[in-house]
């Protein structure tokens, strides 16, 4: 069974059981969060949200490129969002490689070099690449200043999120 | 009480009961699922994904933007994922304005303007929509074509995801 099929199968489940179909897309808690892709990240466990309260934004890194800002601007300017989690985490499969090689490597395998995507956005290390993250969103010029911009790291062998601050 | 202060305690709750230490990076299902920031979206209950089975990418609208790419890329690359599923849903507010007029607003109420975000990437229908996503994604020159990429539609009204070609 391929994992597609697998998530429709519990997909049937989970739609048998569904009771939030009232719900609209203003976040309840006027929380988005921007993390990484990662699949040791359960973005709503690890945080206590449930169906409705928070936008999550993800990709690999949990950077925020121009597409996290566009998202960003979305959520606050569309849909009432005022704050903004940032969290990275330990052991980041983008702490492990090199951007430039990694690409030199992806155009001599396929012999193809696409305008897209420029740069792979790897990072030596997590909590200062937490904290470029959060002044890039907290500086752009579309994210008013009453919002809250905060930086975090999630340890994925404890469970714990700590403040890059803290 | 802010949402953040409230995530970060129920965050304290969950490292309690914490036992997934010992995962590693490459996800265990071998799936990355590409979707919408949608705060109506519990993307691992709805398809029944464990902590450490899939990458999960998430932006306004689930586009397949450059950094979508850009963490698809890795994802396959770097961490062996082989199968990729796109989820559009119902009431995405992303089919509710216009890329331009966003603009001019932004613009016009902050007397600023940024270089990126340079588009909004609105839409008008989601079904066609997803099936430009999944077209963008599998014609990519680094998305090798042994990959499979399925499209769907998750409806927030009843919690069912569909196939987009079914």
């Amino acid at each position: 069974m391929s994992a597609i099929d697998d998530a429709l199968a519990n997909n049937a489940a989970y739609a048998e059981q569904f009771d939030q179909g009232a719900l609209t897309a203003p976040p309840r808690k006027q929380l988005a969060v921007l993390t990484c892709m990662d699949a040791r990240l359960t973005v709503p466990a690890m945080l206590g949200l449930e169906t409705g309260d928070a936008h999550v934004i993800r990709n690999a890194g949990g950077v925020a490129t121009a597409d996290a800002l566009r998202s960003l601007v979305i959520s606050h300017h569309k849909l009432g969002v005022r704050e903004i989690m940032v969290i990275g985490h330990t052991d980041c499969g983008m702490t492990t490689f090199d951007d430039g090689a990694f690409r030199r490597e992806l155009e001599s395998a396929t012999g193809r070099v696409p305008v897209e995507p420029a740069a792979f956005h790897a990072f030596p290390e997590v909590e200062a690449g937490v904290r470029r993250q959060v002044a890039a969103i907290a500086q752009h010029p579309w994210v008013p200043e009453e919002l809250r911009v905060a930086g975090f790291v999630y340890d994925v062998h404890d469970g714990r999120v700590r403040d890059v601050d803290g």
